[in-house]
């Protein structure tokens, strides 16, 4: 669904940012490791300590309210030539367990290292179904 | 307002994320430049090329439409115990002219060399008031 050129700067970033909104339009954002396969992008949450505990996060709670939402992929770099960005917007689903939570889970561990001595089984994933794409700048990777 | 150490985070930092929401509370994110001066967050629209004329950018109708926006300032490293990150909330104004609008120009050209050779004057600056802010993990910058 994603031009090649777009999947291959994603697969090369290693930190999105996710906005959402609550149900009276106050955005929050965040970083988030993330994962793309098809039209879905995916986030676990994970045992790094959190402000408060999974349920109560404020990206699942405005989810909940409010299931659209936005997430950029950047490139900064002192050299202004190197700048680009992708940005996705789509619908998010909170995914508590079954097939597709799991599969989502390991494959954010294969591209996190970080995450491969977590439990996460019991995290619930975030699935973003990419409506649509745009994109900014300049998406060269490494060796292209 | 801010405490010192998270002034310090800010300051070391050298791009945020600008989180918005249409009046139908469709969220939108993109990464800014940005200079922090007392309880104010200064963004300035600059010459980089813009997939749309400055005037119809979505970070600024989205702030006509709905005032209420989210900042992040993220360090992401792979070692997670360098990962930290600042989250401000509070309500945007956009700036056409005036002396704010100047100096806060002028306080980005000081932070960023390369907005020094641009014509920035003509563009509009987004000035957000903070009305909080909140952090997580390890917020301290080389040297500390």
């Amino acid at each position: 669904m994603l031009a090649n050129r777009l999947y291959r700067f994603l697969a090369s970033m290693r930190v999105a940012h996710l906005a959402t909104a609550d149900r009276r339009g106050v955005p929050h954002v965040v970083p988030v490791c993330f994962a793309v396969s098809g039209d879905r992008l995916y986030i676990t949450i994970d045992e790094k300590p959190k402000r408060r505990p999974a349920a109560g996060l404020k990206r699942l709670t405005n989810i909940a309210e409010n299931p659209a939402v936005a997430v950029v992929v950047d490139r900064y770099e002192e050299d202004w030539t190197r700048l680009g960005w992708v940005l996705l917007h789509g619908r998010a689903e909170i995914l508590a367990d079954g097939p597709e939570h799991d599969d989502a889970q390991a494959l954010l561990r294969s591209r996190y290292r970080q995450l491969q001595t977590m439990r996460l089984a019991a995290y619930p994933v975030i699935a973003v179904r990419i409506d649509r794409a745009t994109s900014w700048g300049n998406l060269l990777v490494e060796g292209e």
